[in-house]
């Protein structure tokens, strides 16, 4: 059917529900089941993330799948690197805390994504991000939090890893040199679910409410 | 309800195509009629928004509603120099393509929202940012994706603008010193619907296959 023909879509009180829902149920999961999602299954996922905005249409993702068990232990060290030396930041109570904490599904987790961008692409030939370039990386952060949503709906798990160093990251994905890392992802059958964000179960910090953050000028 | 005893949700093969179309049809937005969405449903989007994933739990995201006259006058004074200095960097047809570019919906718009990171707040105790500070303004980028879905599925446009200068808007919403400006959007009923990106129906890019994009290492 073209796209002239092609009815606009309404999106009903109950989808809206449902969608509400989603987003509150959408965990940063750091427990994972050893059996992976099928394969065509993360493509797809990838092909939904892909439908996020980016500026000028500029598509600046680049989704490495990291399968070499070389490659993730390398990822692996300089989280524990990185993590070793934010405990030795936090003193006391708070110390004790962090250290009980578990911050990544790297051992476990089935699928291992390193999500980059392409700082300077062609495509879009630099519309919208003259005087805002990290609006490229932000293209980027919007497929990850589509793809987030859209694994949820498919059951799966997504875990952001914050606590790496990126170069290091880079060279062992064998990333291009003009690729900056935006994220590092677990993917995986949750463990269990929750609305309840693990940080918040684990006593770390609780969410606020949003219209605390809320201005008006 | 307690937390222990809500039943996870299943999300079905039906929420999931309708979820996909609310991907397909979500559009960076640029004509919008004047009649404006109700306060209330712009404050129930903007708690949706904040159901998206921050690190450490730090919800970084700061929400400024633009009403002023003044305060409007002055971020799309900021478009237009930006506009044209970005129009000046082109030659030929592309400069001529450029020209006939609506690239924001500043002028009839009824909600304008300015949307910044707290860059170093204290909630989330700067838990998973040491090595990756830019991942405080990556949250409230998925904080904007959320919102422009949730958005979307209530019928209301939302629209980017990123050809501005960040200093002057933060000056013009009376933003702390410690705020980042992240995205200035526009928010409305659009004036018509499409699956098509406006950039792509004016001849400037076209998408790209996503399978293109995936790499395996």
């Amino acid at each position: 059917m073209s796209e002239a023909e092609r009815e606009t879509p309404v999106f009903d009180a109950d989808f809206r529900a449902r969608f509400e829902t989603l987003l509150a149920w959408r965990r940063d999961v750091r427990r994972f089941r050893r059996d992976p999602p099928p394969e065509d299954l993360v493509e797809h996922l990838l092909t939904l993330a892909a439908r996020a905005p980016s500026v000028g249409l500029s598509e600046p993702w680049r989704f490495v799948l990291v399968e070499s068990a070389d490659r993730r232990a390398a990822v692996r060290a300089s989280f524990q690197r990185c993590n070793e030396a934010a405990l030795a930041g936090y003193e006391g109570e708070k110390a004790k805390l962090y250290a009980g904490l578990k911050l990544s599904g790297l051992e476990d987790a089935p699928v291992h994504l390193a999500v980059f961008a392409e700082e300077d692409p062609d495509q879009g030939a630099g519309l919208g991000r003259q005087t805002m370039p990290e609006t490229v990386r932000y293209s980027v952060v919007s497929a990850i939090q589509t793809l987030w949503l859209a694994a949820r709906a498919h059951g799966v798990g997504l875990g952001w890893v914050s606590i790496l160093e990126p170069e290091a990251v880079a060279r062992a994905c064998n990333a291009a040199a003009d690729w900056i890392l935006i994220g590092y992802l677990c993917l995986g059958y949750p463990e269990r679910e929750s609305e309840t964000p693990e940080l918040q179960q684990a006593g770390w910090e609780e969410r606020r409410a949003a219209a605390a953050r809320i201005f008006r000028v």
